[in-house]
C-alpha cells in the first residue's frame, strides 16, 4: 500500500510537515509496511518555503537584508529542486509580522528584502523562482524589489526614490537598465490567490491597506501614489498594468513583478504541485491523505486540499482530507475528488486544548480510517 | 447493503433513536437502496424502554403510581415482544429525579410505585421482565416494591412496616404468603451493572446513599438497618443475600429482587441484547454502526457499543463506532469487534453547541464513512 501524505499546516497547531508525520503514525499502526510518502503541502502563504524544501530535501538559506521598515533582518528562502529552484516568502523579509502594530506605515516599508532574496538566490544559481507574497506590510508596488535588482526609479532632480510607497507620486523616471540580466532567462512564478488590481476602490491601498497600518486619509494618498506609478509605467515602459487581476497582490508588488520581470501569477497550491511534482508521486498511490486546520465550502476555491484532491481523481486515487473544523458547504468537495472528510476533534475542549491535541487527534483519526480501510484491502 | 445502526443515546444531545435517524440519514446519502434496521440500544440504564419499545415496536403504558415520597406519579414502562415482556425502569417510579433536592431522603423513600408498575404488567399478561434498576432515589432493600406485589412486612406489634429506608430496623417478620402468585411462573430480569454488596462500606448506603440525599450519620442508620434486613431475610427465609454482587444495587432493591422473586441479575447491555434479539439483525448485515455520548477505556466494562460489537464479532460483521467525545483508553476496544472509532464534532465549540448539533455531525460522519465504505464495495 502507497499512501501520499500531502497536508497543508493546521495553522497554530502543527505546521504541515508534523501534520504528515501525524498521519503517518495512524497509517503505520495499522498497516506497518506501508509506504507512506511525506510530502507536506502549501498553498503560497505562510510554511511554503518550509514545506517545499521539506518534501524536495531542498536547503534552508539565511540572508541578512533590509527588513520592511529599512531596519536589518535575517530572512529565509529555501533552495529545492536540486538547486534549480528558489522558494521565497516575501514576508519573511518584508512581512507585516516584522513590525510591531505600532510601527506599521505603508508609507515608510519596503519590499527591498524580497529584492535581496531573489538576487542571494540568482548568485546562487538558480533558475526559477516561486515567490509566495502573502503576508506583506508594504504597498511601495515592488519598487523596493526591484531597487534591489538593479532598476532605478528617480524623482525629477534625478535623485534614487527613498523606501516606501509614500515616495511614489515623486516618480519621474524609470531606468532598467541596471536590471539584474540574470531574470532574462528566468521564470518567476508568482502564488498569487488575489485578484485585486493595482488601484481602485478594490485595489492593494482600498482593500489591504489598512491591515498594515493606514489610515483613511493613508489609503487615498498610497492609492493616488500607485495610480501615478501606474502612470509612469504605461508612459515609459509601454504596460498597462493598472486592470491586471492580482497586480495589487501585496501592495502592488504583484504588479512590480508583472511589469518589470513578467512574472507568471497563478494559484499558490498550483505551483506548489508543479514546484514539488505532486503528480508524480500520486499518480501510483492507493490512497492519498490531505487535510488543513479548516476545511469548509471556501476549500473549492484553490485550498490545498482541493488542489490536491484535484490531481489525485486525475488518477483515481482515492482522497481523505482530514480538518480540525468541518465548516458548511463541503458538499461541494465530494464532486472534485474529496472521497471523505473526517473531524479529528476528539472532544469538546478549548481551542487551546484541540491546537495542542492536533498530532495526537490526527493521528488517531487517521489510524481509525486505515482500520476501515484495511477491512476491505485484506 | 445492510446495515445494523445499534447506538446508545448520545445524552443530553439525542436519544438512542434520534441517533440511529441520524446514522440512517447518512448511510443513505452515499447508498440510498441500503436496508438500514433501526435499532437503538441501552444498557439497562435511562432510555432502556423508549429504545426497547422502538426497536420491538411495542406499547409504552402509563401508570399511576405511589412516587419515591408518597405521592402520586405518573409512570411508564413498555410492553415488548407481542405482549410478553415488559421493560420497566424504576427511575420512572421510583427515581431521584421525581424529587427536589432539598426532599431527597432515603430514609424515607419507597420502591412501593416499582411493584405497582410490575403488578400492573401482570395484569397485563406478561411473562418476563427487564427491569432497570439505574437512577433510584431508595434505600429501602426493595421492600416498598414487594408490600405492592403483596409480601408482608411487620413490626414485633404486628404493624406493616411504612415506607422508607428508615423503618427497616423495625422489620420483626416477613410473610410472603400474599405474594402475587403469577411471579412463581414469570422470569425477572435485572439489568445491574453494579457490583456493591448489600451492607458495608461498598454497600448500598455506604456507596450510593449521598447522593440520594444522606447525611454521613443517614448513610450509618440505613447500613444498620439494611444489615437488620438481610438478617431477618437470613432467619426467616433461610436465604443469605449479604454477599451477592448486585444486591446493593438501587439501595437494596437487588437484594430484594434477589431474595423475593429469584431474579437474574446481569449486565444491562447484554438483557437488552436478548430482549431485543439484536444478533438475529446483526448476522446477515454488512456493518453495525453504533456509538455513545462517550466511549473510552470504561466503554470495554459493559457499555452498549462493547456488547453491541460483542455479538458483530461473533459473526465477523465490522463495527464502526461513533461518539461525542472520545477519552483515552480506547486501544482495547480493537480487540474486541470494533473496527474504528469516529469522533463527531467538526469544530471547536461549547458543549451546549456540540450537544445541539449532535444529529447533524453524526449523520455526516456516517455519511464519510460510507463513502470510503462504498470506495470498496463497487
Amino acid at each position: 500500500m502507497k499512501f501520499v501524505l500531502a497536508p497543508d499546516s493546521f495553522k497554530e497547531s502543527m505546521n504541515a510537515k508534523r501534520a504528515a508525520h501525524a498521519m503517518e503514525k495512524g497509517i503505520k499502526n495499522v498497516f506497518p509496511k506501508a509506504e507512506c510518502v511525506i510530502a507536506p503541502m502549501a498553498d503560497g502563504g505562510e510554511g511554503t518555503v518550509e514545506s517545499l524544501v521539506s518534501i524536495s530535501n531542498g536547503e534552508m538559506v539565511s540572508v541578512e537584508v533590509v527588513g520592511p521598515l529599512g531596519k536589518r533582518v535575517t530572512a529565509v528562502y529555501g533552495i529545492i529542486n536540486d538547486g534549480n529552484s528558489a522558494v521565497i516568502e516575501m514576508a519573511s523579509a518584508s512581512g507585516i509580522e516584522l513590525i510591531k502594530p505600532e510601527e506599521r506605515n505603508p508609507l515608510r516599508t519596503t519590499t527591498y528584502g524580497t529584492g535581496q532574496l531573489i538576487k542571494d538566490a540568482l548568485d546562487k544559481g538558480v533558475s526559477n523562482f516561486l515567490i509566495g507574497i502573502g503576508g506583506s506590510a508594504t504597498n511601495d508596488g515592488g519598487v523596493g524589489m526591484l531597487q534591489a535588482l538593479g532598476v532605478s526609479f528617480k524623482d525629477e532632480n534625478g535623485d534614487e526614490l527613498l523606501y516606501g510607497g509614500g515616495e511614489l507620486h515623486r516618480l519621474h523616471s524609470i531606468d532598467v537598465n541596471g536590471l539584474d540580466e540574470r531574470l532574462k532567462t528566468t521564470q518567476i512564478d508568482v502564488a498569487c490567490d488575489v485578484t485585486n488590481p493595482l488601484t481602485g476602490e478594490n485595489g492593494a491601498s482600498a482593500i489591504f491597506g489598512s491591515q498594515k497600518g493606514a489610515t483613511p486619509e493613508i489609503v487615498k494618498v498610497l492609492d493616488e501614489n500607485l495610480v501615478h506609478y501606474s502612470k509612469v509605467i504605461k508612459e515609459q515602459l509601454g504596460k498597462d498594468i493598472t486592470n491586471i487581476a492580482g497586480a495589487g497582490a501585496a501592495g502592488g508588488l504583484g504588479a512590480g513583478l508583472l511589469a518589470f520581470l513578467s512574472a507568471n501569477l497563478q494559484k499558490g497550491i498550483e505551483l506548489v504541485i508543479e514546484y514539488t511534482r505532486l503528480e508524480d508521486l500520486i499518480k501510483d498511490a492507493d490512497f492519498v491523505f490531505t487535510g488543513e486546520g479548516s476545511i469548509d465550502g471556501q476549500t473549492l476555491f484553490g485550498k490545498t486540499p482541493y488542489g490536491v484532491a484535484n490531481i489525485a481523481r486525475k488518477h483515481s486515487v482515492p482522497v481523505v482530507a482530514f480538518a480540525g473544523r468541518i465548516g458548511s458547504g463541503v458538499e461541494g468537495l465530494y464532486d472534485n475528488g474529496f472521497t471523505a472528510i473526517i473531524g479529528i476533534l476528539k472532544e469538546v475542549s478549548s481551542l487551546d486544548e484541540a491546537l495542542k491535541n492536533g498530532e495526537d487527534n490526527l493521528a488517531f483519526a487517521a489510524q481509525n480510517i486505515c482500520r476501515l480501510i484495511k477491512l476491505q484491502k485484506h
